[in-house]
């Protein structure tokens, strides 16, 4: 496997992150790349959301994915034996990453030559909420296992987000998760909220994902 | 149901949460009062293995749950139902408890009337692992959904926790989940860490861990 390229962040000098994260936003149209802030805590499944979603759109668009942990490689690795264009971004210990983190991983791995890059934030279902990314569209996934009062808990993360994948659908029949009243607490806390329950292990469900993320690459990139 | 008490918690004031933390412990030991920091992220379990924990133990402790989350009263409810003293502490946004918040929540439940208070932290695997909270021991939960990886990514909450919960062991069979991993991975963090596979659900594994809670409680309460 190739080695993975490592970049350490440095928390933002920029007093003002939303200013920043406007700077980063209006670069990115410039560039027509969309970025996506993938959002989750730890083990809710983001990277095999992401393995399926660029082996099923890597013909259409020029996708490259920034692997945001506090430690590790396993998921830049993984990503790059998926065949997408991946960097591993290490926080130094960071519960999130703010716009300034996002720009150094931007520029790091090329954004300007992707239609779609995705960051993959620190699995964390609260800091990485509270700071803006600069990226065109937020997204969280919430898995099964967790359990559906999570929108009750962790208001923010769904009030921010513009998108809710709900992953894991396939061990429903093992867990007391109940798929309405979790569409019902996060349009509570987000009436616009777009929700896709899906299996990353299975793929199903992974069309109409896959569709709204098309949708909103096109719409940002001016097609 | 009786309503449950809801506490706001602000930010310490203290400069230095280290000090503040020693100072909380000192009174925890002088009053007999063993304090356990439970930690994990969202859905992992840490409301279901307390209901159950409690259930085993009631009889022969005295028992209070301090139950901290950013909004909702859901698990103070589900802790009161199952028979224990419990308050839910509100930490208005903020992502963990440091000492000064958990010293609000000890004074309002009023400690000294227990021999085991437990914190059952935001659920979040980054941020409560850097702020002592003034805990006789941290303990963590790691669910099997979340995947055995976990210690790669999240290292100081390994390095920092005396035992780990390894719940939802009852779904081991649905899950690429390497049990032999996670315990190498995990005692690579911490050699010391004392692991106990459950099932929060079935009852599975629980006799040792409530052996190790008794025996951990019966010694700093001087028994």
């Amino acid at each position: 496997m190739d080695k993975v390229r490592v970049i350490e962040v440095k928390q933002s000098v920029f007093a003002d992150n939303n200013a920043e994260a406007d700077r980063v936003r209006r670069q990115l149209k410039a560039d027509k790349t969309f970025l996506l802030n993938l959002m989750s805590s730890p083990g809710a499944g983001k990277t095999t959301t992401l393995v399926r979603t660029i082996s099923d759109l890597k013909n259409d668009l020029r996708i490259g994915i920034m692997e945001a942990d506090i430690d590790s490689t396993v998921d830049a690795e993984t990503i790059a034996a998926a065949g997408a264009k991946s960097i591993q971004i290490h926080t130094g210990g960071m519960c999130h990453l703010d716009a300034g983190m996002t720009e150094q991983g931007l520029r790091e791995i090329g954004a300007e030559n992707f239609d779609l890059v995705v960051l993959e934030n620190v699995g964390n279902l609260v800091c990485p909420a509270e700071f803006d990314t600069g990226a065109s569209k937020n997204v969280a996934i919430l898995s099964v296992p967790e359990g559906h009062d999570k929108p009750l808990k962790y208001p923010l993360m769904f009030e921010i987000c513009h998108a809710l994948i709900i992953n894991k659908i396939d061990v429903l029949p093992y867990f007391d998760f109940d798929m309405e009243k979790v569409v019902e607490y996060a349009h509570m806390r987000n009436p616009e909220l777009a929700i896709f329950p899906v299996s990353a292990k299975t793929g199903e469900g992974f069309e109409a994902w896959e569709n709204w993320l098309r949708q909103q690459t096109a719409e940002w990139n001016g097609e």
